[in-house]
């Protein structure tokens, strides 16, 4: 029972949010009870001045109330708990989402944007050809995002350029354009000799962080993609997946396609409830382990440049995504 | 099934380490065949032989082999799968060893301990004096260790001090003394407004991380401990845990002991089966939170000052922590 006065004015914004028009204090309150909630108009309309005052809400008239841009911004907020659950359903949403079509190469793949300083550009460039050269990163694409490449979903500020790696939720949303569910199940600090993945080192589960585990492994100084790309061992962010047992051999096709079109395929895939790299696997399904995208700039942070945004997540249309090895020609 | 040559190996370096002896290769085929793996004396001399070669067995005559220090750290470093729970599994084997006697004041608790370039140290003094009186570290004890207070489980190298705060573990250990267990749940950061919990805005749960979440918060920059002591606003560690219900007044009690002699109390403390801070608690627990015993090095952190080793864990007697009152006399 959570009957708290925050609780009730979060459902009273809730009620708001998902009706996405003005509504007022008895239609609002016709809600509350419909969900159970005892309340009369009365406290309702104290809860809404309060609200009011705090800036959550605005009166328009007649019609009631709406949520404000701040309410919003309350919501999202105080939902700490359900966003315990956060990395593995954002990775389901945005794998469900897509819309990419393999054979053709048309469509959105999931890219994430890093933020960089535009001074930093050139230098980040060469560090880029590094990382994709020697260090596991996903497939050869990218794109650079400039502030008038801005648009609702991915923001650029002025004197800031972002860095678009192909995420690697884009292979789980391909298998499942192919029918293939996916399951992530961790993202781990995976060592890597000789240019072999060696072992996890660290794990976090995806189904218990509200933060990406590859994100701050980067931003806690854990990777270490400069030896990596110097000798060729080191420690760089991977996940582990798992899919239908009976679906091997067409994930397995369908990676090759994924790899001949640049958007990379799986470091490693194991065999039916076999354990792979030491990490159990149930019964009934394959293991595999994808580098992060993220590994990209995983470099560029290492060698200090600054990366103002983790990442914000979007979607960009295929065509836009260029060859590494053409980023050069381009920022002379 | 694991079944790869490294699988088989390890087993026989876990075997090694279990019998805490030198074993035959006869020996050790019995005890993998008791674990109903189907191996020969043969095969598995086959694998001691390479083993000794990599320096993680060694043949010490008839009596058979050893496990080395590179073998043993070669255990350490696979498990990485096993180390998914660890964060749980710590907390709890930390908890149960401890042998303090809250009403004598006796016994041992438990520090991180957090290394810092002996230059650093004057600075380090008066931010932790802040980051006591304003930041929200748990209680009011501290020791600060040398080079020559080294022993087998704290180590300090030379030009190094290490800043030894009260973990909170530390209270899970006098709550299970008195009988009480506690589950911890999850590292959480916690906004803190006008010097109030607030709520939690990013959640990871101990059995889903190898690493410490309140560890990472504060090396990937996610803390702000300095608008906290500034402004009474901010964002810090906090872990969330709970407790039987019927033990609510008694935990009260021991809490409030804990903080008469300095090692601090909960944050906030919920009722049976209610949410605490937006955090549903299951029926029959009481949750709590308390802040990280860290927080009183994130301040050094966001300040600049370099911290050479995250965390080492150990017991300090009693007798050796101080107030943070008292630390300026001594480092004027």
């Amino acid at each position: 029972m959570s009957d708290s006065v925050e609780d009730k004015r979060l459902k009273i914004l809730n009620i708001l949010r998902d009706n996405n028009e003005a509504l007022s204090s008895q239609k609002i309150t016709n809600h509350l009870n419909e969900q159970g909630i005892q309340i009369s108009e009365r406290t309702v309309r104290f809860h809404l001045l309060a609200m009011d005052k705090k800036g959550f809400t605005q009166y328009i008239g007649r019609k009631g109330r709406l949520l404000t841009a701040l309410g919003e911004q309350e919501l999202t907020k105080v939902k700490a708990y359900e966003k315990v659950g956060f990395l593995s359903s954002k990775i389901d949403e945005f794998s469900y989402n897509m819309n990419f079509d393999l054979e053709k190469k048309e469509g959105s793949v999931l890219v994430n944007v890093t933020l960089i300083s535009q001074d930093d550009l050139k230098n980040s460039i060469e560090l880029l050809y590094t990382a994709f050269e020697h260090g596991f990163v996903m497939g050869e694409l990218l794109t650079i995002f400039f502030p008038e490449d801005s648009d609702d979903k991915i923001e650029i500020p002025k004197g800031f350029v972002g860095i678009g790696s192909v995420c690697s939720i884009t292979l789980n949303g391909i298998l499942l354009s192919k029918g293939i569910p996916v399951h992530s199940i961790f993202g781990g600090l995976l060592e890597i000799e000789d240019r072999t993945a060696k072992r996890f080192v660290e794990i976090i589960q995806y189904n218990g962080t509200s933060l990406d585990p590859l994100e701050i492994f980067i931003s806690s100084g854990l990777t270490d993609h400069t030896r990596l790309c110097s000798s060729g061992s080191g420690v760089v962010g991977a996940s582990f997946r798992d899919v239908p047992a009976s679906s091997r051999e067409k994930v397995i096709q369908i990676f090759e396609r994924c790899q001949e079109i640049g958007l990379g395929s799986f470091l490693e895939i194991g065999y039916p409830g076999s354990p792979l790299l030491e990490i159990p696997v149930s019964e009934g399904r394959v293991g595999f382990i994808v580098t992060g995208g993220l590994n990209a700039v995983g470099l560029l942070a290492e060698s200090g440049i600054k990366l103002y945004s983790k990442t914000l997540s979007g979607y960009v249309d295929f065509k836009k995504l260029v060859n590494y090895r053409e980023l050069k020609k381009y920022f002379k």
